[in-house]
């Protein structure tokens, strides 16, 4: 894979962690000499990703960033799958079986991130609620093919940060797992060029329960404490 | 409960955890008008928690401070209990069981704080393994007598910030989890005051696991990543 030159497909990628993630992946054209990354995001329906391409654009000319080096369209999950070489699973845990069911060829030999975290709400406050394998992320491992290279990252960002590309000036840290060393090391330089993001290795898939239940925690802290969007960092 | 004038326990505060909590309980004394904390040392043998009970007080003699108001004694972990109205079970989860099966009348109507992480090593990371009963905190709640508060705190501090006193600048948040809502803020309110920590609202006891779970977290993170003495900041 190239660093230099890459296409990620950004399933779920009108939803609100996806859209800072489509953000900061698109302007490293801008900001990093010699990348291209090329952004595509997935939707249920193809006119509702293009539209939402056509509005990140237009939220960018905005902003007033030339958007003639950035390149953001919208596609069909399938499609966009199949023609990107990384791929970031930014849906809702209950979506996960069947997306994956449709797509699960389309990501032989690539890398798939997973940010997902099941999770319910019990009260006024979330708990985290593995499946059986014991976290999203190894039970994706089973559902894919052994060749595609799953990565869990990304689950505890605070997304409205994320996306206000003007504002975050915070680092936050954002633990990465995986059992593919090679797949691991790619996804943490691909993180440290987002801005807004610091990525900590967090060893094999093994440990991304724990990292994922923080998800509910980050939320209920929040809810409890009068505070709003918090990230984490390890100091 | 008087927040002014405390006797409080620190089982097993002859380990790391332990140090740094006597020390910046012992030290409220000076820093804040009024408060007058008894702080007594517990162990399962006398000798050596009158040993670190001396121990602390050259130590901190040593440091410039006035120890003429400072309380710090040392006894059994039974006779501790037995005397403060707070106590801190600075002890590894191996010992629980046997150790609450000793104190549990003396524990009647007083707060008992557990900072307990069940954890394993696998391979060169840590695990996180609860009990049954979902964590340390809520297998704790079973055992004591249904009037002891039982407050889940202190699990993520990096120990060796946390006593070196004349150090610790930064602030690190710990959470506070309890069924007990006055219990919790009182515990929340002696941390406040004890510098180094910014005490969170982490909802009732149930929501202990997460917490508990981010120790091994901070410790593979650390070795991972080349980092040492992780704590946690919620932003």
């Amino acid at each position: 894979m190239n660093h230099k030159k890459l296409k990620i497909a950004i399933l779920g990628g009108t939803g609100n962690l996806g859209e800072g993630m489509i953000l900061r992946l698109a302007l490293q054209n801008i900001a990093l000499e010699g990348i291209k990354n090329e952004v595509i995001i997935g939707s249920r329906s193809k006119e509702s990703a293009e539209e939402s391409a056509k509005q990140v654009l237009i939220n960018l000319e905005n902003l007033g960033f030339d958007t003639s080096k950035i390149t953001i369209t919208g596609n069909t999950n399938f499609e966009a799958a199949r023609e990107a070489e990384l791929i970031i699973l930014s849906i809702r845990f209950d979506y996960v079986l069947s997306l994956l069911d449709e797509i699960r060829d389309e990501l032989e030999n690539k890398i798939l991130i997973t940010p997902v975290v099941p999770m319910v709400k019990e009260g006024s406050l979330f708990i985290y609620k593995a499946p059986s394998e014991g976290s999203a992320a190894l039970l994706i491992r089973e559902k894919v093919l052994p060749s595609t290279k799953v990565v869990a990252a990304y689950h505890n960002i605070p997304a409205a940060k994320l996306k206000d590309i003007t504002k975050c000036k915070d680092v936050y840290d954002t633990i990465i797992c995986s059992d593919d060393i090679e797949a691991k090391k790619f996804v943490m330089e691909l993180t440290r060029n987002m801005g807004c993001l610091k990525p900590l290795d967090g060893g094999p898939l093994k440990q991304a329960n724990t990292v994922e239940s923080l998800t509910p925690l980050l939320i209920n802290l929040a809810k409890l404490n009068g505070l709003k969007d918090l990230g984490m960092n390890f100091n």
